[in-house]
């Protein structure tokens, strides 16, 4: 493991922001990457750096995704866009059911933002990395000017591979699969919103961010047959499992009190005006399970987070437009749709 | 192929810009997803959407890269964002001698960016794509607020397959080895300024950007040996010589006289105060190639290129720590370095 903590390797007396020359593709830039991001994402390839990774897989099935972070605040408590930008990717390809092998990473900062922060966020980056078992293969770096960014944002793209034969996506839902979670929701939402609006709690929330891939590999080698994975990011489980059930052409039909929601995320969500169903997480999966394969994928779930539990199934192929609907609590049904505003701006 | 300039199919009169919604996960996001990206980037493999996309491909051997493209303005003559995001991308897979095959897209949009401009970069990496021959395969969205973003960032992945034994990197170059490069310099930076400084010319300079890949899988299909490539943008031909005399550990000569730059182009780089030797070039090479193969390989870039020309060679290891001189017009020698400051603020 690598040692982290370490002092900036950019001397901060003589370069404290970073500067438009930091991405001019000069000597500036040249010092950027040779003392700060060479070191940092040294992979065990060792590469020399080119304009791209030339890579020797043992499978030629791979999956391939990307997605930019832009949260703000760039730190909240359990995690930072560092983080995030790994976890994020790499649960995408975990989706497929893919084992995530390499990430590229681009920087986009705006001219001023401290060296320090830069450095806390590369180094973050690092050790997602490392408990991800991924590698930082290939990068760019861009800066723009002051007042046309907001600080760091990050782009990773993630490739890898595919070595079962299963098609993990919507359009294997069947009527009958069983819908489980990996456990509670709500955390990364309400953890970026309470720091934004200065809410205290009795113990900090902290965001679930981590990454799924060694459970949905766990599922995988214990032979449980996956229809669908979804994690839950942006407008939660409710979105998630609109997608689905229109991708698939099914209704869906969950219980809201077999769904776990932690007594402070519902609080929180409360004094806000929430629906946790529609807060964002960045640890949580949604699984489609055939019955033969249920009690073992919420055996390794479990083993996992033990909130982990089925919320329902897919009751029909209905009139195959999708369809999601919500037991209430009060036993009463109500049709659980997409989120038609905007919730949570800049939550991941 | 699929027809341009088709109006936006999201209604203007209802959402003429973009707004933080559209990034939201919710329902605006998913209209847009729907009704412009998906049909726009439609590919041949009609992999349903989903969070990564799994692909097959014939060899085990990739090359992966990514860059992030933040150029101002957004349009300018010879090409804009778009074009520019698929041929960089493309150009860097290239640069391995791979043959380009698969992009993904990361937009991130600054709220109140008109629809009808998203909607043009849109149609631009899709005509771009086509013409490249790569597939948009897989992509995101995020919206930041206004005033935190400079109306649209687009960072993009690619992933090509290697097809053939040879080592295209830094580390290959030999002594003896001739320096090539695709044709004539400083176009791309030059047609940016002009637009940035409001600066008219005779004719307008247009910019190179161009994808690179056809040229250097006809070498490679002719069995033209190739030691090492790298494309001239950010820094110019003067940061690529740099950066390879480093990588490799010795001593480039280049002819002033022999490297071509259009009179016009000499021109503005005289008024502007540029040498455009460092000026960014978007659809340029440099090609260093064992003797043996110098003819075959100078045929064919002329083939797509009147000005390709052999430039200079390597002429030793010298201190093994990476130099570049140039012979001047009038026969002068000097060191061609890197360039320290910042010459050009997002060019790319």
């Amino acid at each position: 493991m690598t040692n982290f903590n370490l002092s900036c390797p950019i001397p901060l007396e003589q370069y404290p922001q970073v500067l438009l020359a930091h991405g001019g593709g000069g000597k500036l830039m040249q010092q950027l990457l040779e003392k700060m991001f060479f070191p940092a994402f040294k992979t065990t390839h060792n590469i020399p750096p080119h304009d791209s990774a030339v890579l020797s897989l043992n499978t030629n099935k791979i999956a391939f995704t990307t997605d930019s972070y832009v949260i703000h605040p760039l730190f909240f408590p359990g995690g930072d866009i560092g983080s995030l930008a790994i976890n994020g990717t790499v649960n995408d390809l975990a989706m497929s059911g893919a084992r995530p092998l390499y990430l590229s990473v681009g920087f986009i900062l705006e001219e001023g933002l401290p060296m320090e922060t830069l450095w806390r966020v590369v180094q973050s980056l690092q050790k997602a990395a490392q408990i991800a078992e991924v590698q930082i293969i290939t990068g760019d770096t861009k800066v723009v000017d002051h007042g046309k960014g907001d600080g760091i944002f990050i782009n990773t793209a993630g490739v890898g591979i595919v070595e079962h034969n299963q098609v993990i996506a919507p359009q294997s839902v069947q009527p009958g699969d069983a819908i489980l979670i990996s456990g509670d929701l709500g955390r990364h939402g309400i953890a970026i919103m309470a720091v934004r609006e200065g809410l205290e709690f009795e113990t900090a929330i902290e965001s679930d961010c981590a990454p799924l891939s060694t459970l949905v590999l766990e599922m995988l080698d214990a032979g449980v047959e996956i229809h669908c994975l979804r994690d839950l990011t942006r407008g939660g489980l409710a979105s998630a499992l609109n997608e689905i059930a229109t991708g698939a052409g099914v209704t869906l039909k969950v219980q809201e009190t077999a769904i776990p929601v932690a007594e402070d995320v519902q609080g929180a969500c409360e004094i806000l005006g929430f629906d946790p169903l529609y807060v964002a997480n960045e640890g949580r999966l949604v699984a489609f399970i055939p019955q033969n394969s249920v009690s073992r994928a919420l055996e390794i779930l479990r083993s996992h987070h033990q909130q982990a539990s089925i919320i329902g199934q897919v009751t029909g192929t209905g009139t195959g437009m999708g369809l999601v609907t919500l037991e209430s609590r009060i036993g009463a049904s109500r049709i659980l749709d997409m989120l038609s505003g905007e919730q949570l701006p800049r939550i991941c």
